[in-house]
């Protein structure tokens, strides 16, 4: 590993992340083609998810391929899928030599890649930045070994945590930077989660707005009964961008039906005690291709997905005014005999978002 | 004005920070004495409110104060107090020229002392870092001009705004370092003010340790109806460090005879509804010469001085920790009826407090 690696990797790196959120089920891949220090090529993983960051970035390179260093942030695929294996098409480029950032943990390729290269006479340096990748390609890697996506949780509330007055007044408790930086947030997420309750009282069309950005995430409501108006911006839009809804069992059936013919995808989730079990719901949605997921609340689901520590990071917005303790808790009831078993986060950032605070935290 | 003025009442300015919180009821003043150039003099009023910053500076220049300038943070004082008065202290040294900061509002000088000053020949200069000296003297005005002191409202709460969890835990939701940050800004008040509920769950003391510190701030506990234990930190301790205990009317007699037979302090204060007036409560505060006031909460008496816009600064630390809508929250009930009655803060700063998030925030 050289320092030029390092620096060609960073760059491959931040390739990768250009479709995150727009490519799953597919991981978020970035690739750079390097001759004589010269770059011939770039690519990333489409969205959709198709091509590889691989097939482009040789396509880009054609014949200067030859010889020359790929850097990818994932392990070339090894397996024939919907493509050819990206590692035969380095081989077959007459790549001289692969730098890779991580080894992916798919079955299906899991140093597979690497065997091919190295059994072909490519050079194989692994390692390289690999921290910064596994953060990047972290939702993948959890679909794929746990089955599940990587969740992010949202909460904007006041000084006090409260995200509505007692009569439901949210608009606005954050200003619009924070708002806006809500929706960029929105767009590295495959999919927007809200619960039943935030769902019917702020009637969300959960889009990403005025960022120039074509492809939308997945919106997903989870509502137990299904119970959710008709007449509502989700059910209007549901044949433009895909909605879900995750429901338990015993829904009444016209409901069902009614939803079903807006053009909305139901997506039947276990049940645990009153509501939906957290983890089913998760795993239910890996299962259906999702690596990341940004959920927005409201207090119930994201009271139900912290218990279960199926929270990956915590994204704050805390605006400078307080609603005081008849206002809507940020956060359900988590029943915590202890605070030693309250669910606690490490602090990755905070900053003046526009005059409210931003602060992410990553799980302990 | 010149450049330099600025720079020498930039150090006059720290100078004056030197004692805030240990010379009420008197203003916590810088002074510089200047001659050619070189600093022949610093003072600054000293903790108990004398001497006067201009008094010890002169004392240090001695001989060397004739001819000088002499930079002051606030007009000299012009009457006959317990002390003579600094504009004539500067006269008799043979001080050239006063620079000051801000004129006092106190009517025994507003002015007197620049016209003792300019009658005696003196050269006048005012308005240099204005802004910066009315901040670090903004409780001292408030109490001059309102009859009550700064507020700082200091709230330590998880993620979701709560200061416990629902059987009373709160050790520790905020970090050592964090913890440490509350006792600086401690010293920096005259005094540090929590509710009855705070006093009884936690017993604390409520003093500044382990930072080098003598002086502590007075102790201040609101409680309607004296119902504090007497079996309690405040009790033991308050010959040493007073304790100033705020009451309503209508106090059983043997327990204010308990409680001022501890050392402390009884101060009556107005009822209005089921709870003392928060505006009274201030101006009895401002009435016995506190110009700073730190309160802790709880809840109640965070909510009642937030409700009458009594809270001059909002501190908050958030722990990356969850307890849920069961716990207490950090600001009671404020009755409001729309979102845009909710009391509103400026975010001033916010930065990582040793894995918390220190947020502070001004009045609107």
């Amino acid at each position: 590993m050289t320092v030029s690696d390092e620096r060609f990797m960073a760059l491959a790196l931040s390739l990768g992340r250009r479709e995150l959120g727009a490519c799953w089920p597919n991981p978020a891949v970035g690739c750079l083609i390097v001759s004589g220090g010269r770059i011939v090529g770039r690519g990333w993983t489409q969205a959709g998810g198709r091509p590889h960051a691989e097939t482009v970035a040789l396509a880009q390179a054609g014949a200067a391929a030859r010889g020359a260093t790929a850097y990818v942030t994932l392990e070339p695929c090894a397996h024939h899928g919907k493509t050819p294996p990206c590692a035969e098409a380095l081989i077959s480029a007459g790549v001289a030599r692969v730098v890779a950032a991580v080894e992916d943990s798919d079955p299906r390729v899991a140093g597979k890649g690497f065997a091919l290269l190295r059994a072909a006479g490519v050079a194989v340096t692994t390692g390289v930045l690999a921290d910064e990748a596994a953060r990047d390609l972290a939702g993948f890697f959890l679909k794929t070994e746990h089955g599940r996506p990587w969740l992010t949780l949202k909460m904007a509330s006041s000084f006090d945590g409260r995200i509505a007055t007692a009569s439901g007044e949210s608009k606005w408790i954050t200003g619009g930077y924070a708002r806006k930086l809500v929706h960029s947030m929105r767009a590295r997420h495959d999919a927007v989660m809200v619960g039943a309750g935030t769902a019917r009282a702020d009637d969300p069309s959960l889009t990403v707005r005025d960022l120039g950005i074509e492809r939308q995430p997945v919106r997903v409501v989870v509502s137990r009964y299904l119970d959710l108006p008709l007449m509502s911006q989700l059910a209007r839009t549901a044949r433009q961008v895909p909605v879900w809804l995750c429901h338990g069992t015993g829904v009444d059936p016209d409901r069902a039906r009614a939803w079903k013919s807006t053009g909305a995808e139901l997506v039947s989730c276990a049940v645990s005690g009153m509501q939906i079990d957290a983890l089913d719901l998760m795993q239910q949605l890996g299962a259906r291709g999702l690596t990341r997921v940004f959920c927005e609340g409201g207090s119930a689901l994201a009271a139900s997905l912290l218990a279960e520590d199926l929270v990956d990071e915590l994204v704050g917005f805390t605006a400078g005014l307080s609603i005081g303790a008849e206002g809507l808790p940020a956060i359900g009831t988590l029943g915590l005999e202890r605070l030693s078993e309250a669910p606690r986060f490490r602090l990755i950032e905070t900053m003046d978002a526009g005059g409210d605070v931003l602060h992410r935290w990553a799980r302990g």
